[in-house]
């Protein structure tokens, strides 16, 4: 790939030695976790092909499209508006980085006890190694956890085109106008970096582009409540993955194509798993990639995962816009509707994900949950103390895990895992 | 004190064996601490009585002045607004804990990497070790750092009185906005948990109150900027310290009176410690009783403490709030003005702060600026990393300290401070 790209991540100030470091492990990671399950869909193949040219093909054809005018706007969060963004006419790409990259660097910006997933993103911009931060013509950063909210003011040295979002706290009717007003603030400074006014048709179609994303995710959530399993977790996880990267109307298609090829395989009861393998719901931080370190122990310790209670998952994922509004303020209302439902832990409280977290378990059939939290996330974490009893009170049985991005603790959580699947099984 | 006071402790639900035990950890702290301390100033016998009696005579009082009807306030923030509390006839007590307590509950309940402050709130509850929280009539939590935030949740299953306000994270007009608002309906809370109305002569007197025992607390950290110091760091963070427990006037009375002596000190170059002795600018996280242990390692270690940026110090104390409103809406904006400003870790950007650490190190004479954090603090700790690139700037020597409440890393520290001390020395 070095060859053939080397010109244009070049170009983008890249690191190329450190680049091809990268490469080499995320495709070495990728081929050991992926391309070695047995019974895949033939639909996977389109998602083996964009992840092989992540840094490739994919950014070329986004700079391509910009030589054409379109904007690229990178964001950390499932609360910057992608149907704004796509209404004026700019692409939406997701930053947050899923492996541990110039750790050292890092360490002289921020302290040792951030969480990884911010870690990892100061990582990829300090090691020069992400061409998709790199061609961000805006970085939108949001005030969710501390971490995030504080780190901006360090990366706001490290680029010139960051604009940080301001978001609520809680969901009281004051949190919502906030909201709005932020959302009304984007949209102008979308307006702004585009040239494209937001108006009716524009907002009309770029709900429609993001609904029809999400459709195609819903369709295949609901096929992963069958059982057997027509797909893996991984697979599953993969495709919420590719959402944050892809050109959206391809990869709407290719998850439609996806959906119709397991429909096929639930008649033919066609699995990837044996009958009767235990069921997990991954509940808790979002995965971004390459970080399938858990998913893979869940799923190489006898157990398939059926649903992912995460923003890499249904939680970035549920409810459509409603696109009847006739008028740029109803529809903007709309997407603040639609976006303020969002139960990310950073509110207080939330009770609305435990709630939807044991919805899902009944939903998918879940033998157990398995909750997710990155080492130093408050929001998580604490979350998930409650959680505990929570799921005790309802008889879902639960396994807390706190990790990192690093391989140290794999043996550790495999020993973990293997004894919680062995007593749901 | 146990005999004299054991029954009170007792109405309260405290557990009188857990809470010997903490007295008399206590006690020997401040022993060590604070008494063998020379040259202390005479106005400081007023201070060792309050703490000898900080879980005795001054919980009878508020106790028998609950009798004539005066409620009790607690509160883990300073950004819970005092003038209303005391404009509703109420009293307001700090609840914020200092000491590790019954750690092993706590993490059943909380994160083990939650900040010493919030699990030592956890373990005053959950070990009834805290009278002040046990009479509290109504606790008030605030939305801040994701620690307390989420961990307001968890104390709500504790506590039958919890209430939360919710705070801006940035210094924007909708920020303000919220603020007000929260203030509002705080005051509409407390004039309800009192019956006391609060109207423009209430506001006024609870502005009288607040601003005088600010204006006093001005007068102590003037007097500290005299070369040689009049007052060690220790005795004057004791004095902030009882600020958050003691009767205001009577506290404001024996801030002033020791004062007048420490006036008198600085006319008679009577001095705490040797001419030339490094003076430090502690910045950080707040201390609240009985953590002493980073500023007595200071003082210990050949220097002297002139200043604290700290929410128990100056940032908790800095501006008065404008008595000249005529009606309650215009004092109720008074009170807002005056709390925006504080510039807490939590706000992004904080610039401010940054700015008033510059100016403090100037106005104290300050050789040098330790910047502390507590372990697990995002906001403080990130903030650290960008304060150290601008005191480097400034040509301000900096040390950043990230420690908790526990005695294990005392040795440590205390040779990376005499090692600071040293070279600024
Ligand atoms: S977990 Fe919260 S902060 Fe993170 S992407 Fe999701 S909504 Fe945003
Ligand atoms: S994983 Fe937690 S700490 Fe990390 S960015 Fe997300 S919410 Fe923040
Ligand atoms: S540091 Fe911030 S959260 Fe803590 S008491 Fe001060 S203002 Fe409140
Ligand atoms: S010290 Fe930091 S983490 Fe702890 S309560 Fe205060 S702001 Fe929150």
């Amino acid at each position: 790939m070095a060859s053939e790209y080397g010109g244009m991540w070049k170009s983008l100030g890249m690191d190329l030695g450190a680049h091809d470091q990268l490469l080499a492990v995320l495709g070495q990671g990728y081929t050991d976790v992926f391309l070695s399950q047995a019974n895949r869909p033939k639909g996977m193949d389109y998602f083996n092909f964009v992840m092989s040219e992540v840094h490739g093909l994919r950014i070329k054809e986004m700079l391509e499209a910009r030589e054409q005018g379109e904007k690229i706007v990178g964001s950390y969060c499932v609360f910057v508006p992608e149907e704004i963004v796509r209404a004026a006419g700019a692409t939406l790409v997701g930053l947050c980085s899923g492996a541990d990259f110039a750790m050292e660097e890092v360490e002289r910006v921020l302290p040792r006890n951030t969480c990884a997933l911010i870690k990892s993103s100061f990582g990829f911009k300090l090691g020069k190694v992400c061409p998709y931060l790199e061609s961000a013509d805006m970085i939108v950063g949001e005030n969710t956890c501390d971490g995030k909210k504080k780190s901006y003011e360090e990366l706001n040295k490290l680029v010139s085109n960051l604009y940080v979002m301001d978001l609520p706290q809680t969901k009281s009717e004051n949190a919502r106008a906030l909201l709005k007003a932020e959302f009304v603030r984007f949209a102008r400074a979308v307006e702004e970096l585009t040239g494209n006014p937001i108006t009716v048709e524009s907002l009309k179609k770029g709900i429609a582009i993001t609904n029809a994303k999400r459709q195609a995710m819903h369709r295949l959530e609901a096929l992963r409540k069958a059982d057997p399993e027509p797909i893996s977790g991984l697979d599953a996880l993969l495709a919420s993955q590719v959402s944050f990267y892809d050109a959206p109307v391809r990869f709407t298609e290719s998850v439609n194509a996806l959906c119709d090829e397991l429909e096929e395989r639930i008649k033919d009861n066609v699995a990837v798993f044996p009958e009767k393998t235990p069921r997990i719901l991954m509940s808790g931080c979002p995965m971004a990639v390459p970080n399938w370190k858990l998913p893979w122990i869940v799923e190489s310790s006898g157990a398939v995962i059926v649903g992912e209670e995460s923003c890499v998952g249904e939680r970035g994922l549920r409810n459509l816009t409603d696109d009847s509004g006739q008028d740029v303020e109803s529809l903007m209302e709309a997407i603040v509707d639609r976006y303020f439902k969002i139960d990310c832990a950073i509110f207080t409280p939330n009770e609305d994900r435990a709630d939807h977290i044991v919805q899902m378990a009944k939903d998918y059939k879940a033998d157990g949950v398995i909750q997710y939290a990155l080492n130093f996330c408050q929001p998580y974490q604490i979350e998930a103390m409650g959680l505990e009893s929570r799921m005790e009170k309802e008889g879902i049985p639960m396994l807390r895990i706190e990790t990192d991005y690093s391989p140290e603790d794999a043996e550790q959580l495999k020993t973990r895992v293997e004894a919680f699947v062995e007593m749901i099984g």
